[in-house]
């Protein structure tokens, strides 16, 4: 009894498991096709071009299979009516720079290697029977591994790497073929049409229909990538200096830079396709593509500058919170001086017009970082521990790179401002008036030859609206 | 006279600068000739293995090219023949990873992509000539749409990409070929056999022949940019601290770590491809690849640090000497012990050991940041100028930060080395023994029941040896 009852448990059990894994198996699809619903709409939703891309290789592909499937036409260009299938699947690419930058690609390395093919086909024959296949293996040899190696040149590598494919494939096709000389005439010719029809096709749907062009594209994220940096030392200003607590946006605002750390290889791609695009908008065939790989790379040095500066944003040791006061007035300055220029500098190129609206704010962040200086020059330093001031000096410090680092910024989209002639704007703000001598801090002047005293007495400005600290003011109390 | 003199010495100097030209144009060609000779000098000694893999790539498509061209094979598969050509040149990667992950993908998607489209063709056909061409159209136009928004998918770009590609390819090309059906399999077969044929040839050369491995590749440059950034900590404490001049060669060394801040790319393509290997040298089929990249990122994290850091290495204000020198001792020590930590790190990693010589270093470096401490609570701040000692300041916060960093590589490739079941080697260095309180520097005891003022001389300790250092010793004077 004890047996059975133990095996009607067990059979039970495995049942009731059978059953719940019968009934988990439809919940597991169930969540996985939701879970990649989920993923289909987030990747179409976060940029639509995506989906139009895709029906656009849909189009082109069906009039091009239709073309070659048409008996008429069919019959008109044999097999290689194929080639033009090939061509548009192989060369369709998301922006108009990478699509034109394949098809030219293609069309100039199988022009060049079929002419090749040919001498090279002519070539062996010429040598008899016998010789003809050491002749045709050694020429195939030589080409594919010289073309291999030219592939490592890393100009070659960026911008023809899928052009000395092309040609390795047609010689090695043209060459080897096994046709008569005048078939293989009609070979080539034939080639050439299909891929340059495969081609067209490409070519005009991506510059026709919802163009997505690589030098837009790259214009867009190094402005993108500015306004991220802007963004962080906003956050970084509210957090750190005026303690505003996280929300869930600001979070995610606050973490845009590390987007900007890793974003070399993507402008460098955008860029080498952006040349082979043809004027479009405000971007003319000969836009200085490369002044935004400069722009990038300074954009990224702020970067790693911010990087360093995000370790401090929670620190370990507690800053003392009379020197952060202190210093307060000219690190939120500098700070808030850098995020609006970096927003005007973004908003100019995202308008194209000349940066001049940013100048104003580089003019005050160097004047923050001069009355920083002052600053730091008048504080006592007596019963101040050096451990927990350190935390806060660095922070100051590192603020103080990234503002020059932001004039770098403003300096570089000037000159391409220039290079691509932007329209000029008139800057609306009228420059602060020299504020080096403000808000009780004061530079102590020590007349060295009277061996005079200074004693300066400066009293706390940290307040939370900059109003209240323009009242109170420093006084000398100057003994001789 | 006046005027054919004249005349005369044109046409003088037009013919010297004719002839200089056609002096110029050989030398203009030779000099542009010796340029490109030594470019392809460098790139091959650059790295050898890239003239090996040209010269595989050439046997790679004699043999198959030699294949098709032989006239009873060829007779066997007709023009299919071309698609093994076709394929090698188009599957030969550099790495062994690359070859096989694109030659599976290509057989894989050839295969089911394949039967598929005889299945679309089946369909088309049946619903009668007229309605052929709209369902062809209709099936090739959906195919397409979908396959190439899956294409999108980070996951499916990173490793499936090239097989969606060959995927959309063959269907089209299957479906809308026109054979009748029985055709078509004779057509599928022959066109997946030749694949077959190069896709063979291909991964067992790329196996047998000189193999690169992804896997390898990528351990060796995850290694070696630990390396370059013990390097620069190395060069940095020699030029900052000890102020050792610039060699040519020791600013190599010190810039070394800039490849390390861009190399995720890399990182991610080798870490995808290596997946794809089987198990070679050390590296089991499950090797932990993952981990590799979070090597990587961490030792990215310290390169941004050292590239703030690199920002100091020639201060725009003189930093007070009198400060610096108080507090090189600890910060020699961090920079010191990290950078012997680090390089312990790669040569583990280069062996394949576990880096259980890095520990004691990094346990000393936690040591010097204890020390550091503590040299800073005693420094007394009288006489001192904020503005000079902030440039010092900042340099020994951000050489903590390395440490810490430093602290999280070694955790990160300890853990590597466990999955991975690198060999334990037994350590041959003892620790240090806990060296908090030595070197003349006084932790000092406030007693704040009895109101007592602590004040503490420090003698200076900054000297260019050790040795020297340690025998002077600070004093305490106690008033009460």
């Amino acid at each position: 009894m004890d047996i059975e009852s133990t095996n009607q448990v067990n059979k039970v059990g495995v049942l009731s498991r059978f059953g719940g894994f019968l009934k988990a198996l439809p919940r597991n699809l169930k969540s996985k096709f939701i879970n990649v619903t989920n993923n289909v709409k987030k990747i179409g939703q976060d940029d639509p071009r995506r989906v139009i891309h895709s029906l656009k290789v849909g189009v082109a592909l069906t009039i091009v299979s239709l073309f070659y499937y048409s008996r008429p036409l069919y019959n008109g260009f044999g097999v290689a009516g194929m080639w033009a299938v090939l061509t548009v699947v192989v060369v369709f690419e998301f922006t108009v720079g990478a699509t034109l930058s394949k098809s030219l690609n293609r069309g100039c390395a199988t022009l060049l290697a079929g002419a090749l093919g040919v001498g090279g086909h002519h070539l062996a024959t010429a040598v008899g029977e016998r010789g003809e296949a050491i002749v045709l293996g050694i020429l195939v040899f030589i080409l594919a591994a010289v073309s291999t190696f030219i592939r490592f040149f890393p100009k070659i590598k960026a911008r023809y790497d899928y052009g000395v494919v092309i040609f390795i494939l047609t010689f090695c096709l043209v060459t080897v073929s096994g046709y008569r000389v005048e078939e293989l005439f009609d070979l080539a010719h034939q080639r050439l049409s299909t891929i340059i029809i495969g081609a067209a096709t490409c070519m005009l749907i991506s510059i026709f229909v919802c163009p997505v062009w690589a030098g837009q594209e790259l214009h867009n994220l190094v402005a993108s990538n500015i306004q991220k940096l802007a963004n962080y030392l906003e956050g970084f200003e509210g957090k750190y200096f005026h303690s505003l607590e996280d929300k869930e946006e600001s979070k995610s605002l606050l973490e845009g830079y590390k987007n900007v750390l890793n974003s070399k290889a993507s402008e460098e791609s955008m860029a080498n396709f952006a040349r082979w695009e043809p004027g479009h908008g405000g971007f003319s065939l000969r836009h200085p593509w490369k002044q935004y790989l400069k722009i990038g790379t300074l954009a990224r040095e702020c970067a790693y500058k911010i990087e360093t500066l995000n370790t401090y944003l929670n620190p370990k040791i507690q800053a003392s919170l009379e020197f952060k006061c202190k210093i307060q007035e000219p690190c939120t300055k500098m700070s808030s001086e850098s995020h609006k220029a970096l927003k005007a500098i973004s908003t100019s190129m995202k308008k194209m017009t000349q940066p001049s609206t940013a100048k104003i704010h580089i003019e005050n962040s160097k004047y923050a970082i001069e009355e920083l200086k002052v600053a730091l020059e008048v504080i006592s330093l007596e019963d101040v521990e050096l451990l927990t001031i350190i935390p806060v000096a660095t922070v100051a410090a590192i603020l103080e790179e990234i503002t020059i680092s932001v004039e770098k910024i403003y300096e570089s989209v000037s000159e391409l401002s220039h290079l691509a002639h932007f329209k000029s704007v008139e800057p609306n703000v009228s420059p602060e008036k020299p504020p080096l001598l403000h808000r009780g801090i004061i530079k102590p002047v020590v007349d060295i030859d009277n061996s005079s005293h200074v004693e300066i007495t400066i009293q706390d400005i940290c307040t939370d609206s900059p109003e209240k600290a323009t009242k109170e003011t420093g006084e000398i109390l100057r003994t001789m």
